[in-house]
């Protein structure tokens, strides 16, 4: 049961094109389904206010992107499916962060100096016109990492350094207030090369800043059959032979294609196609698997409420991960709750109603269970039957001392909907809960 | 009704001295005793972490701090009094004024300029051991004064730059975001000349970084009278006279004398009174005061318990104010729930249901009334009687298109216990919520 954590985010201030799709979003979903990763998908909103003053802009971006995670296939069940300005336990860690981190590291992150090079070749204040959330957002995104001790975070080249800042300040944390425990696991960059790999129109990487991107939902048929129009070629005739290597047209096809069909098409442009045909079999080829999807993201364009629904139930979950984590963290800097001095170690009533809960119980057949409940009743593990009451307990006592080192062979099963990440944050609360009390 | 907003805030990093007591807890207790005032007093906790990375001292630091000031005398039913890490909407805040604070700000701030000026003079990198923290503490600083609106700011005159800064900070966001409407009050500093005077033992300012400080509760009498033993002197005999003006004795004994008694002690003094002598009668004079506050901090100090529920009341006084305004600013900047298109301007049940709301009703002598309660019941308002129900209704209307501008001509008075500012709070929300429905 050693799954891995991966978290993704996506900045929340445009819509999605075709290379996004085919670097980052069909990856991302198709990883989402291996039963050995957790997934955590989140947009970046706290994010976008950096880039965008355009309330209107941001807010658009956020329904679209959402709408489009959910349309290219992510199971909202099975993945943690968020938006970060749901999650009030971010800021805050961001805070807890920035006391930690020192200020030379930010003075080498890419994108500051990025900026200074360019203040200082136009002649100005190296600092002109930077503001403080492009300076220190890589302390936001250490948080969002680290708030959910994601294992691996995909990211492309320009992104790799963010993560050995996250690395950084994980360690110095853990260092200052771990007392030998690890609050923070260090995150791992996973620098996918297909990342960067979709051309765009003119054969440069598909991007917004060039102006060549071919859009993946927005603007329907009409707009994806128009962009690939407007795909750069050679001025060949049709009849004539076309060699298909190195040709946006024909890396844009790969993308969306088999071996099979990778190879027939080539073999029809050498034999002549016309390039008005080839892009008509590419618009078919692209269409009839982003089709569906379309009709799904309009669909749920049309009813925000659900996709509001979706999120709010992602936040429940993210939170239910990031609460008890938060509180950890609180309790370990000094930022504690005052309790009587006398009965310092007694359990907090209040406190105590927020935990989960075991249960050992009897059945009708005879066989003795136990389960583990969140405090708003949902069942998170579930035990196999027993034939004696003693085993039982034992097990529940182990999970208790142990907290999710012995999930691996606990007879228990997940209750339904409920991420392995939910069951470990509820016995990490009820180990520290103990120990605390202890 | 126009009121005066006050905020302070103390770092929980140590204990208070008398100096603190005199320049600082005594005025703003006696201030937010005037009933054009209301204040707002906190634990600064968050300012804390960037300081001390010492779990038990910030722990200990913040009830003892707390204690302090009930001791004192502050009103805490009258006052806003709060740890400013139980307002989770304060670091949320700060990231909002993070994306619109410019960093060339930050590198003027004095705090940053001094550790630059000591790195460099030691010959080490500039940005050696500077945290983020201290780095970008003065946008923590100004989130905590924009979240409640104070209208002043009592502060050193070191600062005083940061509620420039934070004026700066909330222009901005008026400016980019507010569309004609200013979210923010521009706080104004209160430089009071007297927080910088209160002699130490030495007859330098009274501050820890000088060691020279004379206790307020801690280490009881004996420690009160121990330093006041160590007070530096002259080294005049008994019965030889003694000037007093400019000694550190006799403005320490200012500090806690009436104009009578000044001018008894001086007298006496100039006849020859031993400084033996003349250090016990201060003992006295300021025991007198010290004395019985020291007992109740003592008992507060034994039972954290029923400080945490202080703080707690307090802390749900100040979020009842934050948050209806982070939710505007929330909106404001593009941060919104996703809402059904064909409803967009429909009321959203659940957020209605934390509104508050206004209710006409006649009493048993005929008379009409109305009354604002919050979503939790407690009575906000009363109005006086009408004698006709449509009176009551104009009222009604008036203060619900006007907010808190009808106020100071509306028959009504607050509830018990009710601060004016969640009384403006409330009837922002309302008038928000009309708004965001028309």
């Amino acid at each position: 049961m050693a799954t891995q954590r991966v978290l993704t985010g996506i900045t929340t201030t445009g819509t999605l094109h075709l290379g996004n799709y085919v670097g980052a979003l069909r990856p991302a979903i198709s990883a989402s389904q291996r039963p050995d990763m957790e997934s955590f998908f989140f947009m970046a909103d706290y994010h976008a206010l950096i880039k965008c003053d355009d309330p209107a802009r941001i807010e658009a971006s956020r329904l679209q992107i959402a709408a489009t995670w959910i349309a290219a296939g992510l199971d909202t069940e099975r993945a943690v499916f968020y938006r970060q300005s749901d999650i009030l336990e971010i800021p805050e860690l961001t805070w807890l962060l920035t006391c930690v981190t020192s200020k030379g590291q930010m003075n080498r992150a890419h994108a500051y100096k990025g900026a200074v090079d360019a203040n200082v070749a136009a002649g100005e204040d190296p600092d002109a016109g930077i503001t403080m959330g492009l300076y220190s957002y890589p302390i936001l995104m250490a948080a969002d990492i680290l708030m959910f001790n994601a294992h691996i975070v995909p990211v492309g080249k320009d992104q790799a350094q963010h993560i050995e800042m996250t690395r950084d300040v994980a360690q110095r944390f853990n260092h200052l207030f771990g007392q030998g425990k690890d609050f923070f696991v260090l995150p791992e960059a996973q620098i996918d090369a297909e990342m960067e790999l979709l051309p765009g129109l003119d054969g440069r990487k598909m991007s917004k800043s060039y102006d060549n991107v071919i859009p993946l939902f927005e603007g329907g048929e009409k707009a994806l059959r128009d962009a690939i129009a407007r795909i750069v070629t050679d001025s060949k005739l049709p009849g004539e032979p076309k060699e298909p290597e190195g040709t946006a047209l024909i890396q844009i096809f790969d993308a969306f294609a088999t071996p099979e069909q990778r190879a027939a098409f080539r073999a029809e442009l050498r034999a002549g196609l016309a390039w008005g045909e080839a892009k008509q079999r590419l618009f078919e080829q692209i269409n009839g698997q982003i089709g569906p999807m379309r009709e799904r993201y309009d669909a749920l364009m049309a009813r925000p409420e659900d996709i509001e629904a979706i999120l709010q139930k992602g936040a429940a979950k993210a939170r239910a991960i990031a609460g008890p984590l938060l509180a950890q963290l609180r309790h370990a800097v000094g930022l504690r709750r005052f309790q009587p001095l006398a009965q310092a170690a007694a359990p907090v009533a209040k406190a105590r109603a927020q935990l989960p809960v075991f249960k050992q119980y009897r059945e009708a057949d005879g066989q003795f269970y136990f389960k583990l409940s969140a405090h708003d009743g949902r069942v998170l593990l579930q035990s196999l039957a027993f034939a004696g009451g003693r085993d039982a307990g034992e097990w529940v006592k182990k999970l208790k001392t142990e907290g999710a080192a012995a999930l691996a062979s606990a007879p228990v099963q997940r209750g339904e909907g409920v991420a392995e990440a939910e069951v470990h944050a509820a016995l990490a609360a009820l180990l520290a809960d103990a120990q605390e009390a202890a």
